[in-house]
Order: structure tokens, then sequence, then C-alpha cells
């Protein structure tokens, strides 16, 4: 039995599908980033960094979203939701994800919270840089896709598909979103033609892209 | 068999050693960053991202430093570096080797690469707020292992431990290594007190810390 900590559209959103997809028994705590409930005393009891999601695990907290994405895959092989150990495509998998967690999410924290480097609005040189930096990674994907798509792991669907989803979701605002990549694009519109996609959207209260 | 691109001291220790650990049979490549080979057409192939780690498994390029890190603790289960699947002890694994991943290494990026956002060198105000982010992180990281220590995962060494003191190494020049912090000490100690550790110093020619 899980329990998942969320906010709507947030890195909870991977961990959220791959529920569905597994079509494990969970139960949902909203975490109100409205009243900055992320930052409760008792919040931060469960994660330490005041993020979201936490998911509890026979009531252990774990955290961060791409380990929870693994450790959910690897609990319900069934899923398919990562490939088996000792294959290449296991190794491709955990290549990407840990790419997209090290590098991509990581710079749009910078591109959504100016405070990480100590400021109330960030530089328009610096963000330029950061939107630079994250265009480029669209490109790498694009190429990637291109060449072996249409999923990150080629003809077959993988949780890997869900985390790069939720990410190209996250640049919907920006002056180039992800969707102008054609090959990224297809890739997205395979995951939101996908049933969990419609019932996380109606869970979470989600309608933008 | 695998082959291994590195550069001594860089991201690709973390790999080297568990290669050291498993007691696998492995080629090194030196990516000879003086002559800015990381970025050589031919090394592009393998990494596009021109970073090093890459390990070639059974011919196939992969990278990324903390996915290698998991794909041969994964294939390699005797040598103990990573929990079964299922246990507690394996989330917990996964939890921190994607969080020293995604928060700590991304923001040394910050610290040691000032091109990553448009500088030739990095204003003091961000360099502040950069060194304020990774010292929240030791002392996150503190309160763990004076809590649940000596290692990350308790009473047991894992691949985790690699990780941490190779990230710890990097901070040695900064105005507060993360050696500073006590029960970080103990296990950068614990780490550097293993056999593979000082075959590691030869083989890479390293001798700082």
């Amino acid at each position: 039995m899980y329990t998942l900590y969320y906010s709507p559209g947030t890195a909870s959103m991977v961990v959220h599908q791959a529920l569905l997809e597994i079509g494990a028994d969970y139960r949902l705590e909203l975490v109100d980033f409205d009243k900055d409930a992320q930052h409760n005393a008792e919040y931060l009891k469960l994660n330490p960094g005041g993020k979201v999601p936490t998911l509890l695990i026979d009531g252990r907290p774990v955290y961060e979203s791409v380990a929870l994405l693994t450790i959910l895959a690897e609990r319900h092989p069934e899923a398919k939701l990562i490939p088996p150990v000792g294959t290449a495509a296991r190794d491709a998998w955990l290549q990407w994800s840990v790419f997209l967690s090290n590098a991509l999410m990581s710079t749009y924290r910078l591109w959504f919270y100016p405070d990480e480097l100590g400021f109330e609005e960030t530089p328009p040189a610096i963000r330029a840089a950061v939107q630079r930096k994250i265009e480029s990674i669209w490109d790498r994907l694009e190429a990637h896709l291109s060449a072996h798509g249409p999923y990150m792991l080629g003809q077959d669907f993988s949780g890997a598909d869900l985390l790069l989803t939720m990410l190209m979701r996250w640049s919907r605002n920006m002056p180039r979103p992800a969707t102008e990549w054609p090959a990224l694009k297809q890739l997205a519109d395979l995951v939101r033609a996908r049933p969990s996609w419609t019932r996380l959207y109606e869970l979470e209260g989600l309608s933008e892209w």
C-alpha cells in the first residue's frame, strides 16, 4: 500500500502516473502549495527538503521523483515500466532517467526558483543562459528520438517516457516549448493518449497541457 | 568486459572505484582534458554531452555516472554495492543516489563551470548562493549520517558511499570542505581506508586528499 504526497502538475506527477499504470492500490495526500504546506513541520519530517513527491512505502517515507519512479517500476515488473537487469534496454533507461534528473530537472529549478541563485528575480542574461541550456537538452533528446524513437527505448513504451512527458509539460509557457521539437511532440502525444494520462488529469484537477 | 573512458578525479572516479570493488575485468581509456579530448568528434560519438565517464558495456557506450554506478552494482550483485529489489535499503539507496546526482552534482557544475550560467567568472553573490546550497546539502547529509550512519545505509557499506566520498572530495578546496562535518568525515575515512581507494589513486595518479 502506497500513500503519495503530491501537488498537481509538479514532480509528483510522474510518480502518480506510474501508480496508475501499475494499477497499484494507493492513497493521495494533497500538499497545498498555496498554504506553503510543503514547509510545515509535519511534512518536513517526511521530506526534509520540503519538496514533493514523498511516497510512503509500507509507512516509510521515500522521496526524489526519479528514485520513486525506479522503485515502483522495479517492484511491479509486470507493468513493464523498466526493462530487466542486465539488458541493454535497462542500461539506456537508467542513463536517460539519470540524465533527465541531473541535467534537466535541476536546470528547471533555476528557471522556476530564482532564489536558488539568491535572486528575487533572475537577471535576463542568466535567464537566457538557463533557457539555452534547457533548449540544448531538447536538441539532444530530439536527435535521439528522431534516430531511435518513437519512445525513449525505441519501439517500447516505458516509465522514462512518463518522466520526459512531465518535463516537457513544464516548458509549456517557456519561449520555446518542448512540443516545438517534432519527435518530442510525437512522444508526448503517445503518452497523452494513454488512459493513465486522462485519469491523472481528472484526479489532479489539471487542464492545461 | 568493460572499457571506462575517464579523467582522473572527475565523475568517472565513482565508476572506476565500483569496477575495482567488483573485481571486474576492464580497460581504461584516458580522456585528456588538457587537450580538450572530451570534445573530440570521436569522443562525442560515444558521449554527445562531451563529459566523462563513458562506459562501454559489451561495446555499447553508456554514460551518466550515477546510472553507471547503478548498472554495475545491479549486474554484479555479489559485490553488494546495491541492496536487492523490494527492500527498504534499496529504496534508500536509490533515494540518496538520485538526490546526490540531482541536487549536489548539478550544483557543483555551477561552482566549477561559470559558463553554465553564461559567465566567464561567476559574480560573488551567485558564488555565495551556490556555496550556501552545497553547504546546506552537507547539513542534510550530516543530519542523516549522525542519526543513521556510519554509512549512508547504516551499518552496511554500499556504492552510495563511494558516490558521496567522490563528491566530498570535490569540495576540498572550497571555503568549507565537506570533511568539516564530522559524520561526513567519518564516512569518507571509512571509504578511504578501502583497498579500492588506494588502488584507484595509483591507477589515476591522484595524490591530493
